[in-house]
């Protein structure tokens, strides 16, 4: 089951409240889309970055075997997606220091012919314009959902609308969900955009997990309780390909499984903060996210 | 397996963000927790009122059968307990309006003799002193559950670490925990709790479910999800009292125990929140408790 996904590569530079930082690490929605989703399969990777894009970059994404990132493109004379942020003590509010779109503000990159038959697609937040027209190029898809942010719930709102008629679910904020809808019940607002077109959504309210709105029915998941929290940097994104990569690998699209999907999304995240950039994912075995993922299961059963 | 509760019994007048308000209604903390309690078996109220105690609000205890209000002293020449406040928008938030403490400023409610074989105790909001004056009248407890707020970890900090050496278990919420301990992350906050005495920690967050540190392991649980939200009052008392009285009816107080206990504490207060008062909780039938908690199971089973 081809899994694509289409975001941004960026260099991030992350300041945490224990009074660490790293300058220049890989970041990026579609680096820790895609590093999550290959711990569970092949993901297609569709970004571009600029010719500054570091070869450390490149061996960081190298450890990701199973991350085909022939569809990364190398703008020549263009410069790489560049974002700095300042983590508060609550871990939950941030300040972003800069953001120097760089080569976001050119051209979106192309989907490679061999791609083109992908049948899961994540589309990670980038304009809801460019994201309806990824969704245009890959005409095998059987489960698209997209990511969202609220620059483009100011800015783009009716490109919004008309992405989400096309799309089957999508993946958003807590607070994005109530600035879009108006309504601040998770609920409200998930039912609220289901009448707008996707068979789901997945609210994130980081520390305090996720809400599913589905036609089927409700969820809601707790995030995995840890003390180990460095930086929450990349924990949606990574959420978002533990989530796709579980559904495509299982090819199960009922409401069931996509409860079980938000769980590994989950708990691929939890391990995700553990560090900055990739660094945890890198060295994560299959063997540990399984035990987790069992350890979270018994926590949250019930029967 | 007899369950006990000591804790206010208040007049409350509520103003809600939609406009709906409601005067002088039954509340406090021993009401909300009797009634909820009541739903799993009986409960024994310990409490007292003051000679303006109107006979509508006995009427409406009498709408829980379960509920043996025999400890319940009217006290001549006192006032009752009176509070008034306003929820913000977001639920989360509320401005609280005025607090008449009357008879809670004098002495505290003598536990009748008859209540004194009681063996699961849950010690409701108030001096950190009086709770610890309370467990002490309670020799065959073999449970003991305490709850606080963050007036008594400002003023009574030394009392409260008094209590917690003898008590088996904590319930506060996520705010108090933070303020108690000086540790934001939950996880942290509830094992710091731990090491002064208490065998479990259940830290609330309202909306966002509740944390189990227990001695031997953790657990969270999501909020019920739901858009029927009128009036928060009361929901982390009854959380209170379908947990405890969960544990009372099965007597099993082991760590998928308590995990259990939450999710009926959970399901009790996603009643409470749907009417002003205990409107909600006087018409609920056993069968409607049973089915939501099955309906949650299922949402949060990943097996």
């Amino acid at each position: 089951m081809s899994l694509i996904v289409t975001g941004t590569i960026g260099i991030d530079t992350v300041y945490t409240p224990d009074g660490q930082h790293r300058e220049g690490v890989l970041g990026g929605s579609a680096a820790y889309f895609s590093a999550a989703a290959s711990l569970y399969g092949d993901v297609r990777l569709v970004a571009v970055v600029g010719e500054d894009f570091p070869q450390v970059h490149r061996d960081t994404l190298a450890k990701f075997p199973r991350v085909d990132a022939s569809g990364l493109e190398v703008r020549a004379g263009s410069q790489t997606f560049r974002w700095g942020a300042k983590y508060m003590s609550n871990m939950d509010e941030r300040e972003t220091l800069f953001t120097d779109l760089g080569v976001l503000a050119e051209a979106p990159p192309t989907v490679p012919e061999s791609f083109k038959d992908s049948q899961y697609l994540f589309l990670a937040n980038s304009h809801p314009a460019v994201q309806y027209d990824l969704l245009q190029q890959l005409p095998n898809v059987k489960l698209s959902v997209a990511d969202t942010m609220n620059l483009w719930i100011e800015t783009a709102p009716d490109d919004l609308t008309k992405l989400l008629r096309s799309v089957d679910g999508l993946v958003l904020n807590f607070e994005e969900a109530e600035q879009y809808t108006g309504h601040r019940n998770p609920v409200t607002a998930g039912r609220h955009i289901l009448e707008l077109g996707p068979k789901f959504v997945v609210i994130k309210k980081g520390e305090h997990g996720a809400i599913l709105v589905h036609r089927e029915g409700l969820s809601a998941l707790p995030a995995f309780p840890t003390e180990t929290v460095v930086d929450p940097t990349g924990a949606g994104d990574t959420f978002a390909g533990g989530f796709m990569a579980y559904l495509a690998k299982t090819g199960d699209l009922s409401y069931d499984g996509i409860r079980r999907a938000m769980a590994h999304g989950t708990i691929v995240a939890s391990y995700t903060i553990e560090t900055f950039s990739l660094d945890r994912l890198a060295d994560l075995k299959p063997e540990q996210l399984q035990s987790r993922y069992d350890e979270f299961s018994k926590m949250t059963n019930l029967g």
